[in-house]
C-alpha cells in the first residue's frame, strides 16, 4: 500500500492513545482488562486504513477487535475511520505483527484475521508468507483452543500455499470459498482492497481453519 | 455423460476380456499378479471413454493402472482406445465403484483417481459425493500408506467441499491448484471432460492428498 508521508500522524497518535494503543507489550494477557470486559478478542494482521476492522466491530458488537498495522501513515487513516464510528469494542496497534506472542499471550485471543497478505510469490521469500509454518505456530500460542485463522485473499497463488501450509501443519479446514463475492454472504464485511478488486470481477478467496 | 445403446457392446466386450476384466472381485489382493509385475496401481473411478486412462498408460509405463466404469456403453470407448494405444499396463472394469473394498484389499492400491466426479449439488445428496468420509474410509483401506488420493473437478462447490472433506477426515493435502491449466503441467494428461471444459475458459482445480 502506498504510504504517504502524514506530519500531523505523530500528533494525531499521541492525542489518540485511547483508540490506537501504545505499548501493547504491556497488555499482553491484559487485553481483557483494557476492553473491560470478557468478551472474545479477534485480531486482524495488516489492518491497512480500517474499513475491515471498523466494519467487524460494528456488526460483530459482542466481540472485541484488535487491529494491528505497522505503517503509521496508514494506520492513522483507519483510527480516524474507528473515532468517527464511535465503537468502542475495537483497538489499533502501531506496530510490527512478526511475533503475536510479544502482544498476546497464550490463548487469549478467538480469532485471527489475515486480510490480502503480501503473497511473496518469489520461493525464496516462503518464509515471509503469514502463512508460513513459523508464523502458524505463533497463532497456534496465542489462539485460543477453539480459536480460528481466517485467510482472505485474491492472491490464488497465496491461497494454494496456504491451504498445503495449514494442512501440513495439522490444521483442520473448516470452510474454504473459491468465490467468496459469488456466494453474497451479508456476514462478509469487506476491506478496502477487497472492495476495488472484486469490482473487476476478480474472485476473493477465504478459508476458515483450526489448529484442531 | 450420455449413454447410448450399443447393440454390439456384450460381444465386444466378450472378445475384449484382457482389456475389460470380469469377475473383477476374483482378483482382490490378485491384481499385481494379474498384471504379471510387482509394479504399482493406480485406480481411476469414473473412466468415462478412457483417454485419461489410456494416456496415463502411455506417460507412465512403469505404473499399472485401472479405470472403473459403470456404464457398459461408455467402458467400450475406453476399451477401444486401450486396444489402439497396445498398452498392456492398463485394465478396465465395468463395475460399480461403490465399494472399492469388494475390489481390492487393503494397501493393495497407490493411488486412487477422481477425475470430474458427479458434484451431486444438493446438501441431502452429500452422501453421494465421493468425497463423503464414508468414501474416504474405504479409499484409506484400499490405498497403501504412502498412497494418495489425486481429485481433478471443474465444480467450484464439489472442490471447495471436498478440501473440506478431506481435512476433517485428518487428511493431509500435498499440493492444491485452483488453475491447473494456468500451470501448464505437461504431466497433466486430460480427460475428454477437461478438455472440452477449459477450452471455454474456465479454471479446472485439482489437488492430492495422503492418509498421512
Amino acid at each position: 500500500m502506498r504510504q504517504r508521508h502524514k506530519p500531523w500522524a505523530d500528533d494525531f497518535l499521541r492525542d489518540n492513545q485511547h483508540i490506537v494503543i501504545p505499548d501493547a507489550k504491556d497488555y499482553k494477557n491484559k487485553w481483557k482488562s483494557l476492553f473491560g470486559n470478557d468478551r472474545p478478542i479477534h485480531v486482524e494482521i495488516g489492518t491497512g486504513k480500517g474499513q475491515f476492522i471498523t466494519g467487524m466491530a460494528k456488526q460483530f458488537t459482542d466481540i472485541n477487535f484488535i487491529g494491528i498495522e505497522i505503517a503509521k501513515s496508514i494506520i492513522v487513516t483507519a483510527a480516524q475511520k474507528v473515532k468517527e464510528s464511535g465503537m468502542e469494542n475495537v483497538f489499533l496497534l502501531n506496530e510490527d505483527a512478526q511475533d503475536l506472542r510479544e502482544i498476546f499471550g497464550d490463548n487469549e485471543v478467538e480469532a485471527i484475521y489475515l486480510n490480502f497478505s503480501d503473497p511473496w510469490p518469489k520461493n525464496r521469500h516462503e518464509k515471509r508468507r503469514l502463512t508460513f509454518h513459523t508464523f502458524l505456530s505463533q497463532y497456534q500460542q496465542v489462539l485460543d483452543e477453539a480459536g480460528e485463522l481466517v485467510l482472505k485473499t485474491d492472491n490464488m497463488g497465496l491461497f494454494e500455499y496456504s491451504l498445503v501450509s495449514f494442512s501440513q501443519f495439522g490444521m483442520r479446514l473448516e470452510e474454504v470459498d473459491l468465490d467468496l463475492h459469488a456466494k453474497q454472504d451479508p456476514a462478509n464485511v469487506m476491506t478496502e482492497y477487497e472492495e476495488k478488486f472484486s469490482a473487476k470481477g476478480q474472485p476473493i478467496y477465504r478459508c476458515r481453519a483450526k489448529f484442531k
